[in-house]
């Protein structure tokens, strides 16, 4: 019985002649596929995994080759940066997302550390195993959002790799793909094969299916790759296009009226302004000096901050800030995405602006708006939103696994109390510019948000990401809560 | 007669009743522009330098306390990252330019590296003062650009200071900026007013002054601070929004029917089939190994493709991707920007694509955009694209500075053969989308582009990055010119 890779070792190839000619075929289709997609909603990504030395830059240069390569962007994962390193492992990836229209070709890809792990025994099984689901669950959210993702998998002889590599050992002093011993490189190859058939199984989904290639013959692997690329994008071009599904609707939510879980909030509660003092100057005091020592053990906070209009979220998170040296914090708010941001997954202009290692991010609104405005107002889609809870946590899990400390505040009010600020903003000349027609019609749709703010506490308050709901009807106790939490929150990690 | 700093020190302060009534006034004026800021096609800089303990973080947050946080960016310049490290200098603050409509507070900024440089002896007198120049240069540049450039220099006693420092000695393990020995650091002190004194003379301009503060009490810092931005922002408003100059329009060229240094350009060359097979497979493995040398040495080229359309930049620049592992370049074409990139200096979205030491960056259309087809079309007007010669001579020389190889190519072709590449390219279908109405109406400003070609080469071809004009009627001796040329400066750089 034939393993994966040597039921691939069949010596496929294709003579010169016949190669030209299908070249000439297929290189006018991958132009057209192209053209189509620049016009498209969508992004495709090609993935080249496989062993050193077996073929992928040669590949890449020739998908390079026969397409438009200006709008191919080709990124290679072989150094990682230390902007990279100090940020959780995915930002890598995310940061060289190709935006809608183009198509971003990932050498190695997350395959590739993956497969390094897997190789260097620092991983267990089972961690490998979890691994290869984070990969599984980042390429359907990906593929949820349109992408069409094409995933080769180049395997070439033990024979021919070993010439390949040995053929280029003398210029191994320049480039550092080539082992300097082969020799010892071969001593790997059982757990290499045996690693990457688990990573290919693993990963091997309908919505994202390897390409298995032998690649010996430069030929076969060419010709093989532009047809099966030329067959995904026009596949998914016309399945794109026929999509003519009717804008979903929402269904009826049975539970308005009813009681949500903010009505458990405690909103009578209240202090006093020189209580308020005292504690506000001792807990900035404690939010300072936690600042430093996360800055000294290279540790962040990621903060989320999101609440009613009115509710205090700005003077709330001044009162953090004001804490914090500014060297050791950005502040980012989020409105109306960019065109750069519109042509990405809606999670990226997040990640975009996640900080390094010691540095923290507070972020005024955050992805919780897929969950929150956009739901409500229609802006996505309910299958959308509904698959944007698992999605957000895993968005979260990867921060908390990289070091990160995630806290969330939802700041709560009563629509008496939102109306009567409302009506003070008006009043008060440098506030005046802080409401807006929207504040008064989102104002409308109060118990729309209150259901949407109910299923994302309870769809993401996770064990490593929970929500913290503040009663905020007293803007002063609503201060000392959340500068008390993220300083316990920050304590109980720095001891941990 | 007393010194700079000393002419500072005369005890400046505002009582704490005076204090609030100045800052109740302030406020909202300081909202109100930056209100109108938001609506402006120009951004705000804030610099804010010091000596260590002179309180700019603590101004810092006094700005942010008093303005809207979330359309004010701060940006602190005192740890950089490898990624910053391998690329020319600037690039760490021209990704953190903040856009059109938006404060961006600097911190630190270009000035702090340069006086550090300038207090560890590592530069001479003359080279510091280069580098200053450079500074004004650059302050000049984005002031020309629109940018409102605010610039605080805050000064303390040095009785003051020590305090300061000693004070915040029980945090010094955890905050980096205290020094582990403040006496030492006091040794210094002469050396760094005499440095301090020199960045501001060199850099106090008409278009961005310094403001010099006493900063001893916060009271008055805070509040003379705040009234230097609310009058630089309201004075600048005014003086932008009352700016009804008319669209200038370009002098008559009187060189029009003249030779121009094109016509130089021998287009009657050419290249046998067999040859160019010959040289093409010898340039290309030349320019494999220089890639992979390049890499290993930590240098890159920078390299520029322009050309009348259909000159064959793009198969001129496959020919030179074909022979350079995809892990080593980035091909970054340039078409119409994007919003983001039109809220910025026009010569930002270029240094976003800067790759790092060690990969190259090849630009298929560049910076040279603004005096060609900006020009030609009246996209820019005639100061700025005038002005725009000395800016790309000063980005491309800290290119060069920074170890940057910097090589330029225009592909020169004849209109008659344009003429006949046009149409060919209509009668081929892979070749189709290559040609548009816009090709057709450039061709009727041929005269027009090159004159503006001409003065892009004697405007730019400089000593540090000349300009290759390339002869391009025959594509296979112009593809042999271009790779010949770039392995030549390659080798003359690595040998140097």
């Amino acid at each position: 019985m034939p393993g994966m890779f040597e039921a691939l070792e069949t010596g496929k190839s294709i003579k010169g002649s016949d190669f030209t000619k299908l070249r000439d075929a297929l290189r006018p289709q991958l132009i057209q596929a192209q053209l189509a997609l620049a016009k498209a909603n969508y992004s495709v990504i090609i993935v080249i995994a496989g062993f050193d030395g077996a073929g992928k830059g040669a590949l890449v240069h020739r998908i390079n080759e026969w397409m438009d390569p200006r709008r191919i962007d080709t990124n290679a994962f072989w150094q990682h940066s230390d902007e990279e390193q100090s940020r959780p492992r995915y930002w890598r990836y995310w940061r060289h997302m190709p935006p809608k229209g183009q198509i971003g070709i990932m050498m190695g890809s997350w395959y590739q550390a993956c497969g390094y792990d897997g190789m260097s025994d620092s991983l267990s099984s089972d961690e490998l195993a979890l691994e290869l689901q984070e990969i599984e669950s980042f390429e359907r959210m990906l593929t949820d959002d349109g992408t069409l993702l094409i995933k080769f998998w180049l395997h070439v002889s033990r024979e021919r790799q070993n010439l390949q590599l040995r053929e280029e050992a003398p210029l191994k002093m320049q480039n550092p793909r080539v082992p300097a011993d082969p020799d010892k490189w071969w001593d790997k190859y059982p757990k290499a094969l045996e690693i990457s058939a688990q990573l290919i199984t693993a990963t091997d989904s309908s919505h994202s299916p390897w390409h298995l290639i032998e690649a010996n013959n430069p030929n076969y692997r060419d010709i093989t790759v532009a047809q099966i690329i030329v067959d995904a994008m026009t596949g998914h071009a016309a399945r794109e296009s026929t999509d003519t599904s009717p804008k979903q609707t929402a269904p009826i939510d049975h539970r308005i009226g009813q009681p949500t879980v903010l009505d458990k909030v405690d909103l009578t509660r209240t202090l006093e302004r020189d209580e308020y003092k005292v504690q506000l100057r001792k807990q900035q005091d404690n939010l300072q000096d936690l600042a430093w020592e996360l800055n000294a053990r290279q540790r962040s906070v990621v903060a989320v901050f999101e609440g009613w209009d009115a509710a205090g979220k700005g003077s709330a998170i001044r009162r953090v800030t004001q804490a914090i040296d500014p060297r050791l914090y950005k502040l980012v708010q989020y409105a109306a995405p960019s065109d750069e941001e519109r042509a990405q997954h809606y999670l990226w202009r997040f990640w975009r602006n996640l900080q390094r290692d010691g540095r923290s991010t507070l972020f005024d609104r955050s992805w919780y708006g897929r969950v929150l405005v956009e739901r409500v107002e229609g802006f996505a889609q309910p299958n959308e939103w509904k698959r944007a809870y698992n999605e957000i946590n895993m968005f979260e899990k990867q921060l908390v696994d990289h070091g990160n400390i995630v806290v969330k505040f939802w700041i709560h009010i009563s629509p008496d109390e939102q109306l009567a600020r409302f009506k003070a903003r008006e009043n008060e000349p440098h506030k005046h510019y802080k409401i807006t027609d929207e504040d008064w019609r989102n104002r409308e749709k109060w118990e729309d948000y209150a259901l949407a703010v109910e299923d994302m506490v309870a769809h993401t308050s996770t064990h490593h990401a929970p929500w913290t709901l503040v009663a905020g009807n007293s803007k002063l106790s609503a201060r000392i809560d959340i500068l008390e939490t993220l300083c316990s929150e920050i304590k109980k990690e720095l001891q941990g």
